[in-house]
């Protein structure tokens, strides 16, 4: 599966506002007071820990945006997995543009890299099956796009990315519609031909009702692995099964095994601890 | 200290931004293909862990967007601790709008009450000391004034807010500058009267160096705790102390005993997890 | 199916860009000079010819937006058939603001109208059959949600809003491919679970290779009527089957009993003349 | 006549949002997944059918925004007419840009040459006579700078661009200020110099007052061609004449003959079909 | 001459963004901390000079964006003259909202006012003649649609708006286009019916020329106030005649005794001085 | 004293929108119809009297934003004093851009240079003291950024940029908190460590009491010289002194002879003259 980044279109804006946003009305004081503009570096962008790293493009943006004179080489692509010490990136030029937009370019690829490392170990520990790891709508306000571009170059799979590209029938839904069939009716009328249709059901009853009415997935959530096994058979094959509920790196190979075909974690983008990454200077 | 809530002016355009990028261009499908406009529900905020909570202006925020006839009745106010299972608002009304803008809700409120409870632990843990927690530039881009105020929330307090409102001279400031008293003689003759000047320094070199150029506040990074204390010592009240690196729930204690001022900690706002919280359908 | 308005936050920037940009720098000279702040006048807005109305909500927010003391009344909802001279709504209050914001809530409702009557005379010629009428993303710029949205207000369903929402297989992905059959495996690695797969086919025999790969649509461009029932058999259910090119409202019917199930007209949104509607001023 | 593009200034932020409201949050899926980076194709912009072609400014800028790398050569410049099949700028580089691009770059240019086409040919109509079509504030919200740059490169000349930049006192402006030489007067007392004022009128007598008030054109709506002689001999060259209502490709040359300087004409830019442009790649 | 404000539409961007650039990342720290949200203050504002007042809906939208609690009770009306220590309006409300929104609203009064007091004094100098007093495109970046308006509320006319809305030959379009005649020429051929052509002309000579090209107004700077008769003689009404360049309180009523019609004035827009207004808190 | 330009991140918006504000919806007309896109010209833009310069960067970025291919060479830098007549930079290419930027261009520049020169002279006038020129909040709407860069060309300093960076204890939060030493109290646990605390104090008694409670820096305005002199005694170095309230080129320098450290002027932003700044066309 190619990994392909965010356009330049999309990520400018964000990018823009986040400068804008460190440097306030009076841009960096300090490095302003100190650096010539004539003073130049040469620093080096490394992993303070082992990783899989995403946002090259945000980070390489954050120094341009400052600074067209900077330049930003990438030592790996995003995607790949990086040991600790190990370079990311070089990045020389102007010292005042590199200081002022250093804190910007970490914070985005620290995070991204972050989830990118979280689902790829995810994805590790379910690797000898066929289910694959997906985030959902937990995202980060404002950075649902680039949050869900981590997963993937985590090697895991997006689930929708917004209210509006799939119909997902929740469980109030359902008690408003008066149950699963009804549910799946009222949306089908309403949505276009491209549009899939998951329902979340909570027992096996909903589920064969899911299946009947034609749901193109099913999503399974805090059932237990007995219960995600009989789902699973029962399903045969008729929709695109989904599990999700207390995935850790320890549940996660036997949520597995049963057969589902995905299993969703809201924490890879709510809550997944940034990979600490810094920029070394060299001082010769 | 009282605890002020940004100003609607701050929020209403990230919220507003924030449900955009959920809603995409065809709005929530599910919901408005099941939910009748007269459909109304009553449902509680509640907590599924212990925490402090922060952002319910956000979250009330993103009920009204999305439609004015929502009723928000908060039960507690922000700052506040509640318990597992205990309610934090009560929302009340059309169907369709609390669907659909229950998920940005819950991100923004999980995010910062999230933030505000780590804030809320590392500051107990340090309670028997005069020493506050205070967060970094570490934080979510886009996001920084309300994660600085979820650290408020939680009893910590803001170091500067951007590269602008204060002055502080890193390791690579001082090496540019060729020494710690010609960087803060630069600083000093750059910045207008109102700018406090933070220098981070490697040793008790440095530090004496500092204070004797007149830093209004010096960083000491990843020190042991006994130089800290001997700093804490040299220091004697000239200048506010700050220490950072390495800062655990486990570490803090020892930390803050060593008499400094401040405790630094870059991971309350770039890897806290969210604290849980969850939406009930009261369906009577 | 239920129609829904899209939602408030969707529909007030682009109505207000509107407004912006006819009032200009100086704002109405015109009825500023001549209006006093106190005259009020009762207007009626009336269809000019018969159709299908969309769009009461932009109009309504082009008046509130200029002036909230202007009261808008619908008196027929989006979705309706008025009849030539019939009244779409009544419109009274401050003068100053129903004169300036008459042009741009006219220039809304009168572009969605026609879209909406134009899609749905098409549904009505189709309406022996089961085939749907779908719209394309040949859409005005800046306009598409709002169009999508006039479709549906004329009976018809909506295609992908946007690159992202649906894969579409063309005949140039095809050709890069190298086959019908490889562009299918390379979406299907690519998307997420919930995205469906259409792909444009010339011949039937890429459409044999398009239902073996599990396409879930095939759209077939400016095939003859006995290529579409030959397609259509040899698909047998296994897929939708979308129909376009050179569809009026004398070929549609020909079209939709071929069997297809959708005939999708990118004309009904750039080329559907406008809905004639004007506001009627009572000078008693 | 100088044909001057709007400047770049002008129709970046319009091309842009248009790209990013077609690549919603995921780009364009479809293209991402089968074409590599390196792909390159070869593209000719071609006309299917005979017109005057605009906007290829927001063409070429459609494709640079996706993608620098993409070159855009027009083979004819904006107003000229193309005959049916015939080429009108060649497009080469990445497979992936131009893929992406091409429906948005496609929805501007058909347009806005549907405009022009439109405004060539009533102009044609006409230019057996002195008279000049004008386009109205009928336009498409968001785009009346491009649409009235559309109707120029069609030949036709622009009536106002807003509220603001000339007054109009139509008939409810009459009918408020108690006639038309009051009106007039309250408009002449609140304009600046520069600002022309032109009044609608309804009858000869009307047009007399008018013309004894000073205005400095005179619009008459949907007269017969006997009032519109008799109003032209009355002007005798005091003001500016200009008729409107009813006007097509068969009754525009009356119209004309009758004397009147301008002929407006609001489907220029409200119901016009576009132009059918499409893209043809160069498989070889 | 009817006032009439701005509509909010314009204004409530501009005085947001002012708001904002404000209230930085933090906001109004120093309120924040010592004013309990219901502490409630009386204000008023009052003029420190006496002057004309402009700009009394931006204070208010000030106040009322920060806090719609607040109440704004306007005491005189825009374009009316204050004396010195007089009440413009009455502020009442919560005491944070009023102190954070203060320095806002008062900024935007003052130095509208400034403009508008500006203009009333040049205007009563030439009060005895028919000339009246004009401003230019000399206004402040992102101001001049409120600063136009300023000038309007001090009893002078507004110039063009800006580039698009009337045509202004100056010299050096007079010198590319090879005189006076070939300039107004180029320009009748490319502008539509609505819009006026003013020619700025150095001698008298070329005053001729541009009356015999029919321009429609002459801007004629720095001329003698015997070249200034001169010329107005030689108009002899076929043309608006304006003057400009060094024009005081002193040099204007003897340019205006020239019989010029227009004395246009850059520094009301770029040098006049505010008009010094302050709040009184009421501290009973 | 560094004098850096602020990046090209802050200034771009701000420009652009400037030139859209002049180009309106038409753009240049008199200039597009009379300039050939071919013709060329040369241009010297010039100081019409002596002056600091300041802006620079905005008035070149104004014509490479109309046209990339304007060259502009600057002659001089901003902070240094450009004498009548002397040149500021040299600008040459397109007449169409440099013709159509060209207003926006000077409204830049000479703003910002007259609040440069302002300052330039006030800081000229206590030049035989350690007092130092610094500016206030009171500046134009929107250009706080760019008006506060002026004035550190003109060799002033900043105060604080907005409400937000640093506390400012003014005689209605005194009367709220209910006196000068609870008022610091409340600020001083409610802000970071890195924010100052300063406090305006009407009496000797307020300024001691200030200093008891370790106020930062204390601002006393519209003091008598005496009583200015008593109170820089009073404070001994143990704050920064600063003084305002009528403060002109006379009195400045009896004021900065008390001994204070800073005096703070709100006109050199709201009321300084522009300096006269124009562009010389070479017609060779």
């Amino acid at each position: 599966m190619a990994l392909v980044s965010p356009p330049t279109l999309f990520i400018e804006p964000i990018v823009r506002q986040a400068l804008l946003e460190d440097l306030g009305r009076a841009g960096d004081i300090t490095t302003d007071a100190i650096a010539s503009p004539d003073c130049a570096v040469r620093t080096v962008m490394a992993a303070r820990q082992e990783g899989v790293v995403a946002g090259l493009d945000l980070a390489a943006l954050a120094f341009r945006l400052i600074d067209p004179a900077i330049r930003f080489k990438p030592v790996i692509p995003d995607g790949a997995t990086v040991a600790r010490g190990a370079a990311i990136a070089a990045i020389e030029g102007p010292a005042r543009g590199i200081l002022s937009a250093e804190r910007v370019a970490l914070n985005f690829i620290s995070r991204l890299s972050g989830i990118a490392s979280a689902t790829a170990k995810l994805s590790a520990a379910v690797a000898h099956t066929h289910a694959r790891i997906v985030c959902t709508r937990k995202t980060t306000p404002l950075l649902r796009s680039i949050e869900k571009y981590a997963v993937r170059a985590g090697g895991g799979a997006n689930h929708r990315f917004g209210l509006d590209d799939a119909a997902l029938i929740k469980d109030n839904h359902v008690a408003i519609a008066g149950g699963v069939k009804e549910a799946i009716r009222r949306v089908r009328a309403h949505v276009g031909h491209l549009v899939k249709i998951e329902v979340e059901v909570d027992t096996l009853v909903e589920l064969e009702e899911a299946l009947a009415a034609g749901g193109d997935a099913v999503l399974r959530d805090n059932m237990s692995l007995d219960e995600l096994r009989k789902g699973v058979a029962m399903i045969g094959g008729r929709a695109i099964s989904e599990a999700s509920g207390r995935v850790t790196l320890e549940t996660a190979p036997a949520i597995a095994e049963t057969g589902v075909d995905l299993i969703s974690v809201g924490w890879l983008t709510h809550s997944a601890p940034i990979l600490d990454i810094g920029l070394d200077y060299d001082r010769r």
